[in-house]
């Protein structure tokens, strides 16, 4: 079945290349902008618009799949995994940044088999950066092979992660005592770019050493999953156990040391699961 | 004398240009790191080399101006800002980002005369944006006018700012705290790029909405100050009184209605002065 899986992927690219299309265009024009839950989660039209491209593309060619997609999701669809060939899809990855044009916008999908990633692409499209790996043959950024820093020196590393509002009192304290805990390690740095997909991409290129983010779902998670696992990095959950695709946590690292020594740091909070219907 | 300045702005745009090639360049070798004083502040050859070659080159045809430069100052030369045309330059601005290989890393050239910005510019050389302003002639990125945001409230805004590790354990406290009451507004997000220069241009494409920073140098600020304002910016003090170039604070905006807004927020705490002899 290797084969069928390929042909996918590569369907996906094109698709993938099509929704990007979409969204530079989107951002020539205003931008009529939906609030979702908080300033912070914004929804624009074009969201749901390229969500509604990729999945009638892909289910026109293959009407058996099923689909995880944010903005369908969103709308009342499961978001719970079955081993059926699923599609996990964040039409747009960063919409807060899309809203300003900022500079770190992505679509993301992830292609599942069994409940286990077989592809993973990233498009960051303002940048035109195509991030793309399928298991077991390695990671590449516009076809350029690509690998993790390989950096095992937390006081070397620059560690990715995200700053928001939370209404939660205590979950917003713990965030930013998080923050405060990894700064004093110290770190070289901290950077915020404001899309887990383009985040996970980052460290499997080697321009950041680690991202932990807890909140994330798993359309954010799905594509870079497998982009970050070709280029030799770490993936695991912030407990430090193994990742789960469905548990909104995660830590990627450009080294097991690297991941061990964030996981030791950070204090949990509560996020709850994405497969668990609300 | 106006055309005489227009002409040093064409020759530093040129020599921008050389410096970011050589810094893509370095960025395909090895990279020997130095330290500085923090691991957050990092210098490497590259940082001293392209100085050189700017200082030397602008020497060369203009013999009687006078330089502040971050590696010279590093090294023991003057920074009190005097009379005389005088051309202050960070040859890499974002030298943590620089050897991480994160892409924002510019080289940031502000030209004043009698202690007012004649002309700024930034070249964020991985990106390859050209970031000009001369005085009332508005600011550009590779040759297209570029304008702020325009926007007016504070909830709708993208807030840069920049976190790192401090010894003094009330100056992060404080810096820590800012960013909590900034979030807490709400405002749509904090980013954190890395390259004070590259903020400030951000804020004079759009893409950001406001930039604060205490304990900036003049280097990092004379390029981007130029830019902002002639984008049609607000800059300030971080107390909101006027924008002191060697104060080491600033607030950058798309309007005075956010400017004043993140001044009343944030709490100071004492960074020093450039034009005080150490």
């Amino acid at each position: 079945m290797s084969d069928a899986w390929q042909e996918c992927m590569d369907f996906c690219v094109e698709v993938t290349k099509q929704a990007g299309k979409m969204i530079r265009e989107a951002l020539q024009k205003d931008i009529a902008v939906m609030q979702k839950s908080s300033p912070v989660d914004l929804v624009t039209e074009t969201d749901q618009k390229v969500e509604q491209l990729i999945i009638s593309s892909i289910k026109g060619k293959y009407p058996t799949h099923s689909f995880i997609g944010e903005e369908s999701v969103a709308a009342g669809a499961s978001s719970v995994l079955t081993d059926n060939p699923t599609w996990i899809i964040d039409p747009i990855d960063g919409t807060t940044n899309f809203v300003h044009r900022f500079p770190f916008v992505s679509v993301s999908i992830g292609f599942t088999v069994k409940k286990e990633i077989e592809f993973g692409i990233v498009y960051s499209c303002i940048e035109d950066k195509m991030y793309t790996a399928r298991r077991g043959k390695g990671a590449f950024c516009n076809g350029v092979p690509i690998k993790v820093s390989g950096q095992q020196d937390i006081n070397q590393s620059m560690v990715l992660t995200e700053m928001g509002f939370k209404n939660d009192p205590e979950h917003f304290q713990t965030l930013l005592a998080n923050i405060r805990t990894i700064l004093t390690i110290p770190v070289h740095g901290i950077r915020c770019p404001g899309s887990a997909a383009v985040n996970m991409c980052l460290v499997a290129c080697g321009s950041a050493d680690a991202y932990y983010h807890m909140g994330i779902h798993c359309w954010d998670m799905a594509g870079g999953a497998a982009i970050v696992t070709e280029a030799g990095g770490v993936i695991m959950d912030v407990s430090g156990g193994p990742f789960d695709l469905m548990s909104r946590r995660l830590i990627v690292a450009s080294s097991r040391a690297i991941a061990d020594r964030i996981a030791k740091a950070i204090t949990e909070f509560p996020v709850g699961r994405d497969d668990v219907e609300g």
